[in-house]
């Protein structure tokens, strides 16, 4: 099967599109590791990189399709993101959530302004669809999208802009689609640099996937083990073809590693992580052996952490 | 008693001089709060403004006297910041520290790679003096200095060059440094921004020195009663004249609202705040009533907070 990929041409659109919704976070030097420096999409409004891609797929919608709206069934990061991305540009915004959602995450879709509708877990698709079809609305998904992933890429452009000396790019994979956005954005002027994906061991679906050179799916009963909530999820097509052509690999790490990562972010660097936003500064700490020895930046894809776990890594 | 004020002049050499040293922060829109923006110093590698204020500091120094090295008495940020920005240049750097002080903040000083001496609280300021004597170390204090506060100014150029429509800043106040810099910078060429100090009631010392029009001392038994460790410090006659020539005023903010503003800095926009950090944005949520209604941008002036204090702000 043929993927049509994206080109950093699209990213580089993307940049201008979301210029001025979006927050240019800063490349942090990281003082208590040497050589590992942070990027820290936690930072952004909606405290993940999730608002770069939302907000560059509602930029290119039609006024029309703006009028009439958007619809998502992702009650995590990307429904937040979507319910800002539409606010910014006065769209209806419905976000599809599982009746079996944390309150904190519905309050946090509904603080935005989205319509909300409660489903079981099962009719979640099946929902978002009907009403994509009855109202004229516009579904856009978390990750398996174009204008997602080069909305996503920007990043990259950002990283090579913000530290030209980089040398080693990590880069949390659950979905895919930053990961793509990313190595597409960087590759097409840097080869030179590796851009690894990274994953927990307990989710390390997209890591056999690119071993075995076909997309393979854990059982969700499988991927649900991590603690990292945000990389639970498959890739898709689309994605798993850009990893396959632009990524160096991908490195998993353990529950531990990611325990420890998440709370020297906190401690450290005085930043709230996700433990899914810290995969990619516990590969650069307990797997460098992977990775050329150069200036190394992970990026940390979000902070929409736990109280509780937020609590455990403040004092661990 | 005429003091003669830094300018903005000042501040801009001070700009030149640690790009490059410093972390240029993002100010950050505060989702959960319309009109409020923040400038996380936070996210400096120290954890604090500090830095700024250091590096400049030690950038003017002469080849011979920063061969020589520097000391200081401060076992709090300035302590960590002086220790990082005499290692940038590659000065020696002894940091006096009260042998009842926190372990935790004496490993962070020693960790940048300072040589630390332990003594008795008492007899901190004279040791300090005795090393700069014997050694020809050079004294840099934490705040009472103009190539200090002209470092901390930078933060006010910045505001101005990211947020040009900015109509409010607010800054916290404790031994002064950061808001007599941050109003030199702003005041130059903006005297129509409103720039305001805030510290807490339980230390309102500035604030009773501005309404009394003269420097006013308050007990150390009473500046220890407030949670935000970083502001029980006095002004010094240097600041004083600062913040009385160029200050809008000083809002003073109860414990419970600094509580608060911890809290929300944590759980709504992931940034780790030490309680000292938030009584700028606690001046904004609790005390809008003395500010003009535009956009305010608060300065987040440190991170570095006990873990108990951070596991409580993440839960409440």
């Amino acid at each position: 099967m043929t993927v049509d990929l994206i080109s950093v041409d699209d990213v580089e659109a993307a940049a201008r599109a979301i210029a001025g919704s979006v927050v240019r976070t800063t490349v942090l030097p990281a003082a208590w590791a040497p050589g590992l420096h942070l990027k820290p999409e936690s930072l952004q409004p909606v405290g993940s990189f999730k608002l770069r891609g939302a907000t560059n797929a509602v930029s290119r919608l039609t006024p029309e399709q703006r009028a009439r709206g958007v619809v998502t069934h992702s009650s995590g990061n990307h429904g937040q993101a979507l319910a800002y991305a539409a606010r910014v540009y006065a769209a209806p915004c419905v976000v599809v959530i599982p009746d079996t959602a944390p309150k904190i995450k519905i309050a946090a879709v509904r603080d935005i302004g989205a319509e909300i509708l409660m489903v079981p877990p099962s009719r979640r698709a099946a929902e978002a669809q009907r009403l994509a079809d009855e109202r004229g609305l516009t579904l856009i998904p978390p990750y398996d999208h174009r204008d997602i992933i080069a909305g996503q890429g920007t990043v990259g452009l950002e990283i090579l802009a913000d530290c030209p000396d980089v040398e080693v790019v990590l880069v949390p994979v659950g979905g895919g689609g930053l990961a793509s956005g990313v190595a597409t954005a960087i590759k097409a002027s840097r080869p030179d640099v590796q851009v690894f994906g990274v994953e927990p061991e307990l989710a390390g679906d997209a890591h056999e996937s690119l071993e075995r050179g076909t997309l393979v799916n854990w059982d969700v009963a499988d991927l649900v083990r991590t603690s990292a909530d945000g990389l639970r999820v498959p890739l898709s097509e689309l994605t798993f073809a850009h990893l396959r052509a632009r990524l160096d690999g991908i490195i998993t790490v353990t529950e531990a590693q990611i325990a420890a990562a998440t709370a020297r972010l906190v401690q450290r660097s005085r930043l709230v992580v996700e433990p899914s936003g810290a995969v990619a500064t516990a590969a650069f700490l307990f797997r460098r052996d992977l990775l050329r020895q150069g200036r190394t930046v992970a990026v940390i894809s979000g902070g929409n952490v736990d109280p509780a776990v937020l609590s455990v890594a403040a004092t661990a």
